[in-house]
């Protein structure tokens, strides 16, 4: 319990720009976030009053960190699951708890969905090359070779569209000692992400269902809601979600990535953690994903999650390729002159090629217009260049 | 500049509540705040990471931590105005500047907005009891006697209703080195508050005008936008504020408390930072106070003030005379399951009579349910017990 407020004191494992937010969104319910971050200057160490510094592959450095806090939760996935089972029988609050364990390996995931009769792609564990030739026979070539844990934002994740392809990359990984499954490849329609909030005492609640665009794997932008899912689909991609959430005993955030087929949905990934496809929420919906993260996990009765405007979009900001000439103080400024109504939230990282810098947010009506400029401010922010091609508003 | 971000450093004086919710804003923009806090454990001391222990009346304190940022701005009117001019003299980049006297001093602000044609209660300085007696043979009794500096929230001002009542607590006063004026007491419909933002390149943004209501001179309730006040009304308040601020050359915000009266509008107080009055921003507007003070201070160009709802309603959590029996975690439980859409902010301070612990704000269309729902919520969170004769909405 904090000394100053008498409220439970909430520690989070990880210092990206996940907890960044999220201390943003617990500053407003009296919480000051403290922070397991890897090393000074994380996104979220930059900001938080309260920062521990320690790996979260150290078990001693977590179970440290545990003992001064009254919730712990994870703004990733990377904590080894026998540290969290230590952590778990030293008696420590985590949410997610045990469920983590679905999100933190794809064939646990895979298994227990089917188990549980979830709609998925066809899948088969990888021990040897032999199990996907077999698998790309029976089902069909190209086939999705996946990396069982580990992996983010495309990584880890191999198309084989030949059985000579499998031949010549399934080995190496075997020998490295990835943990492999694979997957049919989907023909699919669309990614939607479907967010939900379960607390302990079994509370639900769902923000609309979005559309999640991916380039090069990468998350470029989000459409909430998701345009032209009709009120049957979008409850019953809902239903889904708040299902897994029950039945894996989900505590926190859970976002369920979708493919939309002919055939209806079929579950892609999950994550227990405030989730990319959900920025959209911090300026579009009554309550955010971070707020009702904490909300969750702290076991308060879950916020709103009604949307502000008729539609909101979602743009990342991607570190460009080549640095912009001119400062980020200046991209900025031309931003904020151009679009005055533009949300910006920026995660105080260096600029890297490819690397999560930030995220703009465009509220309104007109869906393609939203689109273009979300898509323009983040292409600005990361460039320095204002696209052609665009239609102006 | 920041060495991580590239980005300018905003240093704010004082660690009050207006801090830390300019923390929160900050980190949207890419930002921590810099805070010059009095002691350890103040409101915005408990969330941001980067905190100077100094007093903002200890000018050894003030340059050193000017020193460190890029631009200096302040929570609060405290600081001794040869301390600024100090630090003016010094190259200190200030925001808002030298306009910050007519704020820090009531008889000064009079002098210059008389100056300037702004119309305002009549008004004497008082260097003996005798100013003040003949003020109210000429005005009529009761009268308002004030300290020129240094009061907030009702405090320092004091209702002479004769002059027997002046002749008892003027010279007191005047003995304790109190710098007086006096002024017409105001038969006023309402009062209402006029909030903007400047920017250094003079750029103006407004927010609609609110009503504000105060109970014992502590602002309990804000009403966005004031209910019945006409396009024309509303537009000649928000033109007066932009013109004082235009005049004064005031950057970042300003806050222009009004008195509604039926030969129109009086200038009450001004205010040169975020306001109590501006709190419903927060969640009932595009861009909120806290966020605006920051782009005009950056001399970034100002966001949209367009509002999130027809109707917004903000009231203040006050510390209970009798400590409430839950604690506060349990009042926030049993607030969030009786109303889900309640936007809380707290600011990690402890509980003591009539102390701003807090704020709530309600969304919506129906001015008098938001009103009902605020009122009842605040209290709520203050003492521990739902009020009667309120609707149940």
């Amino acid at each position: 319990m904090d000394k100053h407020t008498g409220l439970p004191v909430v520690g989070m494992v990880g210092g990206g720009q996940l907890a960044r937010m999220t201390h943003q969104a617990a500053i407003s319910l009296g919480q000051s976030l403290r922070v397991l971050a890897a090393s000074e200057n994380e996104s979220a160490g930059l900001v938080a009053a309260d920062v521990v510094i320690g790996h979260h592959t150290d078990i001693d450095a977590l179970r440290s960190f545990a003992a001064g806090v009254d919730v712990l939760t994870f703004d990733h996935e990377h904590v080894p699951g026998e540290h969290l089972l230590t952590l778990a029988a030293e008696g420590v609050v985590m949410r997610p708890g045990a469920s983590l364990a679905f999100a933190q390996n794809k064939l646990v995931m895979r298994e227990m969905l089917a188990g549980l009769g979830i709609p998925g792609p066809a899948f088969a564990e990888v021990s040897e090359v032999d199990d996907v030739l077999k698998f790309g026979e029976k089902h069909s070539w190209p086939v999705v070779l996946k990396a069982a844990s580990g992996g983010y934002d495309g990584r880890g994740v191999w198309m084989l569209d030949t059985a000579t392809q499998a031949r010549e990359t399934v080995p190496e990984l075997l020998a490295a000692g990835t943990p492999l499954l694979v997957e049919t490849k989907v023909v699919m329609l669309r990614e939607l992400s479907a967010l939900v909030a379960r607390s302990p005492f079994g509370q639900g609640a769902a923000w609309p269902v979005v559309e999640t665009v991916q380039v090069a794997g990468i998350n470029t932008e989000v459409l909430a809601p998701a345009p032209g899912l009709s009120a049957e689909q979008m409850s019953r991609a809902q239903d889904l979600a708040l299902r897994i959430a029950s039945q894996l005993g989900v505590v926190g955030l859970l976002a369920v990535e979708l493919f939309e087929t002919e055939n209806g949905l079929l579950v892609n990934e999950l994550a227990m953690r405030p989730h990319n496809s959900g920025h959209w929420t911090m300026d579009g919906s009554r309550t955010s994903q971070f707020e009702q993260h904490l909300r969750a996990i702290l076991d308060y009765p879950l916020g709103t999650t009604d949307p502000l405007a008729p539609a909101c979009v979602m743009a990342n900001v991607l570190g460009a390729g080549v640095a912009p000439e001119m400062s980020l103080d200046e991209r900025l400024h031309h931003l904020f002159a151009r679009y005055p109504d533009a949300r910006v939230h920026l995660y105080g990282k260096g600029e890297r090629p490819g690397r999560k810098l930030g995220h703009v947010n465009m509220l309104g009506e007109h869906l393609q217009q939203l689109r273009d400029r979300a898509l323009l401010s983040a292409h600005w922010l990361s460039h320095g260049v204002w696209l052609d091609g665009y239609e102006i508003h």
